[in-house]
């Protein structure tokens, strides 16, 4: 079904203030989420929202916290989120690293202590608005096992880079690091789909592409497992290590010592921590002339030869613009049974208050 | 066979100095060499060097260049290496990264206009000789189809990662983010052996896992291709991107408007640039309490119990030390046809001498 954007960001302000956000965060919360759903990334945005209200409940996220500066140096800092919400304290991580980038060329900010942050993408396009290259991610649940193992170890470490363009759309890098998302291996079950590969172990320790072998509730964005997802391979377990070393050991979130259960309802773990990276292009180029240089290499990929069985080369992010807009003019296209479980949870909401 | 390390690097000393080498380029060439075969990435060292002094005979890199510094800020810098031995190039590159992170906390340096710096955990492990977190990649010649496409348009564009311990044995991650290295893909064809699947493209745009449909000549380490190495999907080609972007873009070696035959035996272009990146540690925690962290995280991980099929869970540069300690007392395991084309090369350059 198709979603006017404005019923989509009424939503996710009411069930924001219902949770006692202020006006800032009430707007960081709801533009995060709905840029997923822009985006297409709706497991990031309507498919989050019921999830990121339980966490609430259970206390594991607030707002009105106040976050603190642990560590402030040039070009770094580390943050405390006192468990305030996710897209609040990454968003602050992010202006803090555009601002030390400003002055020394790069800036890194890790927050420990946050909690679900929702699409990465938000915080890396948070750098492109300031044209500068951005680099987000995240920990939180865990979900991932090792490559060779079958015990979830990590969360799915999303990952996003953007990088400014000139007149084309900028390439937006934005994935989990693990094989598959929880939300896109949620999706698969319920579609009652196989997976695109070995995804998922079960509780048996076998690798499988069958993500019903896993999955114990379909319904719900979060399941709880009979076993766990999986990196892609060796590389895929690389990068996996890659955002649990940059995120969760840098900031400290996880010291792998201690291990508080923060989702009651699934027994679940989890580590929030989220790193912001910006880098100033001007302090490398001319602005004009490193977007003219990415105009010219969007250009060449897209123009580039398709393989056999393929249509064209794609490149992330790509046909963004033009969904938004789509999106925008006619609606945000949303599974009705997220708009149900959205309508049911902004209902409930609204009578507790 | 087994060959004494002495042996190695004294081969590799002489053919640095047969081209003109300094005291230091020397130690740096012939360092850098070693350890790729000390860590079993006998692709990046011994199966490198006749590859390397093919790039010095072309006039590709070159000895006793000044290497330029030409954008330089509290925490970046950007170097014109005037096409100095990569293992040069990136060295000072790291170096600078160093120098800058204990200042503000990180440093990031690219250079443009650099030479193949073999393996890239050479500088990542730099900054862990300081204490220090270090990311390197590199890009190179252009062997790499995009995702969907079957044009090759990057280079294999390998990362690495590492991250200071304690007692356990650091985390290395070094790895292509193609789906195989140029290393990997001709062994398995000199070898006979499939790829662990879709690995390459061949010549009609069919994506395979058969090398020899691609690799035209399984003894030369830079075989010319008919057809393309590949990304690992969609996810890999992000990772490909990733280091596009972050060295060959953003130091300004590759504008997408000119390009130049770089590797006139092969008909090949080539854009040698390198990013460095070492992080701060102490900038965010206590290094001792970091550490701990670390083994703690390694340790848990290693003890992970094995899926179906594995014997355990291995993380990316374990067993370095053990491999390290055997190579130093029995001799290197090198490849009996490396260690000939080594000789033949020796024998070539000091009769030219």
């Amino acid at each position: 079904m198709r979603v006017p954007v404005a019923d989509l960001r009424a939503a996710y302000e009411a069930l924001a203030r219902s949770r006692g956000a202020d006006a800032e965060e009430t707007e960081l919360y709801a533009h995060g989420l709905l840029r997923a759903d822009l985006r297409g990334h709706h497991t990031q945005g309507i498919g989050l929202a019921p999830y990121l209200d339980e966490l609430f409940e259970a206390g594991v996220m607030h707002f009105g916290r106040t976050i603190e500066t642990v560590r402030n140096s040039a070009a770094t800092a580390l943050l405390d989120g006192h468990s305030e919400a996710g897209h609040v304290v990454a968003a602050r991580a992010m202006d803090m690293a555009i601002g030390k980038a400003r002055e020394t060329g790069i800036g890194l900010v890790t927050a420990k202590r946050s909690s679900d942050c929702g699409m990465v993408a938000n915080y890396a396009l948070q750098a492109l608005d300031a044209g500068m290259i951005g680099i987000a991610m995240s920990t939180g649940p865990i979900l991932v096992a090792p490559w060779g193992g079958r015990q979830a170890q990590f969360c799915t470490n999303p990952l996003a880079l953007a990088v400014p363009a000139g007149a084309e759309e900028p390439i937006v890098i934005d994935m989990a690091t693990s094989a598959n998302s929880m939300g896109g291996v949620v999706l698969a079950a319920r579609d009652g789909r196989k997976l695109d590969g070995i995804q998922v172990v079960d509780a048996e320790g076998r690798y499988t592409d069958e993500p019903l072998r896993v999955i114990l509730d379909a319904m719900d964005r979060e399941s709880r497992m009979a076993g766990a997802l999986l990196p892609a391979g060796p590389k895929g377990f690389g990068m996996v290590l890659l955002v649990e070393l940059l995120s969760a050991l840098l900031s400290g979130e996880r010291d792998w010592q201690s291990e508080e259960i923060s989702d009651s309802s699934r027994d679940r773990a989890a580590f929030y921590s989220q790193t912001c990276i910006a880098i100033s292009v001007e302090h490398f180029q001319a602005p004009d002339v490193f977007a003219a240089a990415a105009d010219r290499m969007i250009r060449t990929l897209t123009a580039s030869p398709a393989a056999e069985g393929f249509e064209r080369v794609r490149l992330h992010g790509g046909g963004a613009a033009a969904r938004e807009q789509d999106y925008r003019e006619n609606g945000v296209l949303v599974r009705d049974e997220e708009w149900a479980m959205l309508e049911t949870l902004l209902a409930r909401r609204s009578a507790q208050a």
